[in-house]
């Protein structure tokens, strides 16, 4: 029975209106009109004319026939077409699909094909890839990007222009909000490392809940200007176009992480903010001091995809970049848990410092909950820094599901948490500290190897760049690890002297039998390929030393 | 039909949570348990304890067979006990109806009637009222709080002391989120200048979203020092004690404002933020320098209840402080607009930066909506600076409603926006700036008056601390300005000379026929109560000079 404070008191047009991150933009042309938003090479654009470039985006789509839940797929750099689409798209109700630009024509068809773009938003950077799929979609309608940083048009027949398409548009658009705040505001394809890629769906509240919680996350001031080093196709840049629209900041744009152009805009732009891979903030870290020169400002990066190696964090601290480590997935909008600082660690040595900071952490602000749970009871593991369990969340930070793929949905949520694949502990302070993929884990002898600490041991050595540890096949003991490495630019290094460093810090058992040096493969968004050195490796067994 | 978008993909217990700003102190306690959250003379309590103190109030009160929608009154001033309430009443699905301390006991009578509280929690220093209030209400469950820097104990029949009930309940309580976040987590009545007090119902979205918004409006950053010189009666101290948990920073409790306790506490807790009336912000501003030694941070103020006039923004900031200007009212859970700064502004004079700041801006970052309506067509008025219209807002920081008064709720929800009764313009830079409430207008020979105007000028005379302009019946004009005057400390100042002041800055017709010397009546939060000034001029017209 309703009480007195139900009757009467419902929601109405005044006060209840559907979360949107399209709003945010929309609020910084009001308010903030003036300011930059957008700076692309000799392209430096305010919130009112970057909001208004939305509008006509949204307006020439509706026009030519997108409307709710239609899907738009878009395959562009981080170029300003890109935060343009994050609002123009979901604007009248229509799911932006951003894909993954380094992908190959096949598996970008797939993704096509499965999300059932209407229409498709391409760099001419990636013609020869795009001529490939329009011949195995030929009713996709195309539109090409000709960047002005870009290498110049791409002849394809029945492409409209990026910038002709915005011309047909309504500067004015009434953009609406969305009828229902749990509609799908885009589609993120996960980077399948087996099977056919998940189409994963995020809603208006979840993508608006994450990009507040960036904000919290980080102490992020308003008007502060972000370097764009993460792929906007990665999760949505970790919802930071939201984010940055609701600071009304600065994007930042870069089509290629390269450690001159960043410092270069860095030091113009003044830049504060940024986010990538930790390969990314390796590549700042360890570029030559006199690219940083007259950057007398802290700037901020978060690092997420893998923990930052301690290396890392000592050198990004030494050059005055202060780094945030986050961790999350496809699932979970980017980034769901921060290793929160407390203030008693500045009192420990540097080692032991990293050691804290390179852990997942704690949920982020505004998700409900993040934990380390025993699959078969669905209870927290104890918080002793022993008991391996399944990461596990819940709360407005989670996906609506994958696309048309019930069973694996069902799957993911099974017992009310989204089930992430990741194995951790949880610290005595309730940190949850990775130890592997459930893939990733080695089992020698009937002994769990995490690759992650036999990685963390190899980082340590001052000749090693990036290095990633598998599990090779091996006759007595079923698995043993095997690095594969790269080595800094210069740097000298045997694979018996590593073994032997690894010999003095690791048991034994977990000590990697081969070691290979070789360029290690990663995706786009810096993640070092495990199932490609997998590949490599093969049915090879390892030779016991 | 259901596209693909919504088949197999709702709302479940891993993708959704309802929003509640109880779930903020849960995780303040879990990340920052050790953190400073409350401090209140010798008391001083982590977030840790500050949890377990609110999870054992929602389990005592459960025991007491407090339940969902169940309202618990509170008459308490900046305690740490009334930071509790704010978490522990709504941890178990029941509304808290904070009282104001400074009313009569007939009005809090109506209120506890009218909300139909089960409990009613009290300081002690209001033992007279509460006696008061038991007498008619017989049934009302009744605890007292002995607060230690309060007047001691309270002897009153049948009551609970506040630490016993404490003491009761469970510290490890299993709070639940709210089953729906559209449920009511708090009942505040209007300060009623007319007919009786009405009874603004909040819900959980609305204060968490208006929570988040504070610290967006602020660039409040976490571990932030909060000064409680607003009352937590007030709109629920515009929803702070939900955002400073959120940035797990420290409640700095307060009996009563005062210049002296103000500045000591800023001092020896290194205070950082602070809200109030401009009353409160001329406290502190036109305290002698000494209070202030030693004080050399910025400590940023917000400021509402009445646009701050030039000299406070003046003075304000030659001490080091940092002003925002907010407004709102108790329908939109307290502040949701704010008067954003410009960086161009900072090229005007003072006093020019004062107009501009004194404005009452633009709407809330989470809020959908603020404009200035033609209450007719439900238009937005030009943005001319000259089209009077009404203030409304829409969004989801607006009330559920008043309860039991679906009159009253539909006519404040007319046209889908909700009508503050507040007269502005639009600036053309789209700044609302207030002209006066409705019935605050002056109508003086067919001409309208803003009083907000009149005041404004005689604010500027250097001898002038607090001024109200009010209509006076007038037999040839109807009606004409009436001020009343409160001068500075050992000021002189005599009618004729702050007439003839006027005389030099406004319209002949805006002139004050008469200047009242006299103490002006302020509500609990620091407004002037013009209505009471009106009964004062009574019929008595004013003579034509």
């Amino acid at each position: 029975m309703p009480t007195d404070y139900e009757t009467g008191l419902g929601r109405n047009a005044a006060n209840y209106t559907p979360m949107t991150p399209v709003d945010f933009i929309a609020r910084a042309a009001e308010v903030h009109g003036d300011r930059l938003a957008v700076v692309h090479g000799p392209i430096r654009r305010n919130w009112a004319q970057t909001y208004e470039r939305a509008r006509r985006l949204a307006s020439a789509l509706e026009r030519r026939g997108i409307g709710q839940s239609d899907t738009v797929a878009v395959l562009l750099p981080n170029i300003p077409a890109m935060v343009e689409a994050h609002f123009g798209i979901p604007m009248l109700g229509a799911v932006m699909n951003a894909l993954n630009t380094r992908l190959d024509a096949a598996s970008l068809s797939f993704m096509i094909q499965h999300g059932e773009a209407k229409m498709l938003i391409a760099d001419s950077e990636y013609a020869t890839t795009v001529r490939e799929i329009v011949r195995q979609a030929p009713h996709l309608q195309l539109v090409i990007v000709d960047d002005l940083l870009g290498p110049g048009p791409a002849d394809i027949p029945g492409a409209t222009d990026y910038e002709a398409l915005l011309a047909e548009g309504d500067p004015a658009y009434a953009w609406r909000f969305p009828e229902d705040e749990w509609n799908a505001i885009t589609l993120n394809y996960t980077s399948g490392t087996t099977g056919n890629p998940k189409g994963v769906v995020y809603h208006h509240r979840g993508a608006a809940t994450n990009a507040v919680s960036n904000i919290l996350e980080w102490d992020m001031p308003r008007h502060a200007v972000y370097l764009w080093t993460l792929p906007m196709f990665h999760c949505n840049g970790w919802c930071f176009p939201w984010t940055v629209a609701l600071r009304a900041g600065v994007n930042v744009c870069l089509r290629k992480v390269e450690a001159q152009a960043c410092f270069d805009l860095i030091r113009q732009e003044r830049v504060t903010h940024y986010c990538g891979a930790p390969i990314v903030h390796s590549l700042l870290a360890n570029a030559p001091d006199a690219l940083r020169a007259g950057i007398d400002w802290t700037v901020k990066g978060m690092v997420a995809g893998a923990p930052p190696p301690s290396s890392l964090l000592a050198r990004t601290s030494a050059i005055g970049f202060e780094l945030t480590h986050v961790y999350g997935l496809t699932e979970v909008y980017g980034p769901a848990t921060v290793c929160a600082e407390q203030a008693e660690w500045a009192a420990l040595g540097a080692r032991e410092q990293a050691v804290q900071k390179a852990r997942q952490g704690v949920r982020y602000h505004l998700e409900a909950g993040a934990s380390v749970f025993d699959p078969e009871t669905m209870q927290p593991v104890p918080a002793d820094g022993e008991t391996i369990g399944e990461i596990m969340f819940r709360g407005n930070i989670c996906m609506k599901g994958y696309l048309k793929n019930e069973e694996a949905t069902q799957k993911a949520f099974a017992g009310g948490w989204f089930h992430t694949g990741d194995l951790a502990v949880l610290c005595p302070d309730g940190y949850i500290k990775i130890k592997d993929r459930a893939k990733d884990i080695i089992i020698s002898g009937g002994e769990n190897i995490s690759s992650v600490e036999v990685e963390d041991v190899l980082y340590q050595h001052p000749a090693v760049l990036a290095v990633a540890v598998v599990a090779q096949p091996h006759e007595k003991w079923g698995e043993t690890p095997c690095a594969f490495v790269e080595l800094k630019e210069g740097a000298v290094l045997t694979a018996d002297e590593l073994i032997a460093f690894a010999c003095e810090r690791l048991a034994r058992f977990k000590v990697p039998r081969t070691v290979l040096f070789e360029t290690l493969p990663k995706t786009s968004t810096g993640k070092i390929q495990k199932f490609e050195l997998r590949q490599r490796i093969g049915s090879t067994t390892a030779i016991d030393v």
